[in-house]
């Protein structure tokens, strides 16, 4: 999407918008000649709200890539994924809840083993239990102090961590600790872009903080080290409200996606439990905002893990609170994914995203929900940071482009 | 294609991809109720293919521009047509074979004829004949001496040949000598891009050249000078092995082909005769590399002389050799053309040109491979230089794009 040319367009107006986003939606059949997850499950309310929408399918990156959760959404909040990144640091931060701040530095830590040498011969510590890396974390917390800034370092799981660093004057052009091999000793955090003040000062405290580490964990083999890895800080996203006018609010159940909406300026609502507790949220919370992202996780989950069948369940669930959600009166309602997680490739995809639109402007090409009626849409296949702009034109949110 | 985007996600793999071109695959309907010459071709393995893979049209350039075959082919390897740049030089001498080096300047020499005056009354100097103009160029061969650089003439066919000027710090950016209209004078070559010492010395370079041929030609009327056009040098394009890590084979029975692709950084096999002896070496060499560009001519050939029956013949010997190249095992094999050359215009054209991927990871959606069935596909419409994406993609050769 063309954020200038939406910022230049945009109108307040009282119509609602809902985009209903289950995770990892897109799929494949399992055969070349059967169908897809969406396609088998049984979603009489999709396929008549279907009869009444605009149907397409949606890429979310480039041809070919698949993308990590961070990309996925940003393309579905109108951010180009390509110019806008959330380093991993980052996003380990937003998954474990952490809020960041503009001026933190986030980087993901792992647990690893350090011979006598001083090269890394494991670079996950053997897999360290949770508990186990739990104490290690209150260790660090407790005894790595740094003179220019705070640090908060949080478990994540097994031998994963998190680090920020909050202080004036961070940078994330920073090269990673890790060596990626064993055998090889830890690299020094260096700055990636010439000599600047900030990168420096932010190698500076990484380094530093690994040292101290180091001596921390001198005698806890197998984790008697750190490796730094995927610095990143809060991308300074344009917020909902400057571009499109929008209150908006996100219902989600993770970490993650909580974290992600809070990037591009949503208020993350408290949400109640599973799919049903969610569409709870966004019935008490109707008349307070006019954009609402809920985002549903299962079918990522049960895409992950190869479960075609359950991966259609929850579709399944989702379908059938569709008419509660229409009961609300939104203006626009777009159902889709922020990326394919095919049961048969046990991952996210490439491929296309099938996308519903509906709303009183819509032209209908078919009366059933999935990938090959979407491919077959009015919107063809299309990039999914075009989908903002779709709703804010259904919703009559955009003013005409010239005399 | 964002090639910097598929640099860093690349990765390489043990699995092979084919994509087989069948050069101006693209047609039209001889009348607007008949059939296309793909869907008039008897095809039953590309039909058993297509109700496997995914389709598309794919638009090689820009809408309503039909490319030539330089274009053509960067855009099926992934480079931007509209930003790497072949000069008619450069493919004038690649469709002779002649196998330019990184400092090599070529340039179209056309015979023309000069009256006393010095005004062009003949631009291709009656179209003289083969042999002739052969000879010709044999004394251009013997006589023509600079003395800062090596020039290589070549006959081509006809009033055309070539020339190749090798030194250090040549330069493309300049004008053609051909005034483009008969009664008036020949232009003098002049620098493009300000005064650019590179740009000068090209310049000299080919000024002396026609100055020198002007004399040696002098009594040959009506072959009594050259102009020169189309400057062009080596254009720099990032290798196969760079972006994609794939070491990459061609197999092509023409020159042109064969020299586009060594711009790539492609190795080009020996072929053998025909599409089957093109599709032995290719069984020959399946072991050695893990990319296939196999290039076939006749289609485009008789879609030029407008014969609509012989086109969809060669399309139909094409499709009964399919069943070898799937008995290879390849992990995708694409087929299409590098743009579409329908007998109704007896000419390149700008149509959307049918495109096939088969892989284990598809959504199909048609037991035809046909124009039509293309347009309705899963991949839609979309540009030609997204093909290598969606080939190392479907070959699991992409790491995921961000967390």
């Amino acid at each position: 999407m063309n954020l200038d040319l939406v910022r230049e367009l945009a109108v307040s107006t009282d119509s609602r918008i809902i985009l209903l986003v289950l995770d990892g939606l897109g799929g494949l059949p399992m055969d070349p000649f059967g169908r897809t997850e969406l396609e088998a499950a049984n979603t009489p309310n999709l396929d008549s709200l279907a009869a009444r929408s605009d149907l397409g399918l949606s890429r979310p990156v480039a041809a070919g890539v698949s993308p990590g959760s961070g990309p996925g959404h940003l393309a579905l909040f109108g951010y180009d994924p390509l110019e806008y990144e959330v380093g991993r640091g980052v996003l380990s931060a937003l998954g474990i809840g952490f809020e960041l701040s503009e001026n933190d530095l986030a980087a993901r830590i792992n647990f690893a083993t350090k011979d006598e040498a001083g090269r890394i011969s494991d670079r996950r510590a053997g897999r360290i239990a949770n508990e186990e890396a739990s104490k290690l974390v209150d260790l660090l917390k407790e005894n790595v102090k740094l003179d220019d800034a705070e640090v908060f370092v949080t478990h994540e799981k097994e031998h994963r961590a998190v680090a920020v660093f909050r202080a004036e004057g961070l940078s994330d052009a920073l090269s990673d600790s890790d060596p990626q091999r064993t055998g090889l000793k830890p690299l020094p955090v260096e700055p990636t872009t010439g000599a600047g003040g900030a990168a420096k000062k932010s190698a500076d405290l990484a380094n530093t903080f690994i040292k101290e580490a180091d001596e921390i964990l001198a005698d806890h083999h197998p984790a008697n080290t750190v490796l730094l890895r995927g610095f990143g800080m809060h991308p300074a996203l344009p917020s909902f409200d400057e571009i499109y006018k929008l209150r908006a609010a996100a219902i989600a159940g993770y970490p993650m996606y909580k974290g992600l909406a809070r990037l591009a300026g949503m208020e993350v609502l408290k949400e109640g439990e599973g799919i049903a507790g969610e569409f709870e949220t966004l019935k008490e919370n109707w008349d307070a905002f006019d954009f609402f992202f809920v985002h549903v996780k299962p079918t990522d989950a049960a895409g992950e893990d190869g479960d075609f069948k359950r991966k259609a369940a929850v579709i399944e669930e989702a379908d059938a609170l569709i008419p509660e959600i229409l009961d609300l009166g939104p203006a626009a309602l777009a159902v889709t994914g922020d990326h394919a997680t095919p049961a048969k490739m046990e991952s996210h995809s490439w491929h296309g995203v099938p996308f519903l639109l509906f709303s009183e402007y819509t032209l209908p090409t078919s009366e059933r929900f999935g990938e090959r009626t979407c491919a077959g849409g009015s919107l063809g296949v299309f990039p999914a940071k075009e989908i903002m702009g779709l709703l804010m034109g259904h919703t009559l949110k955009l003013n005409r482009y010239g005399a």
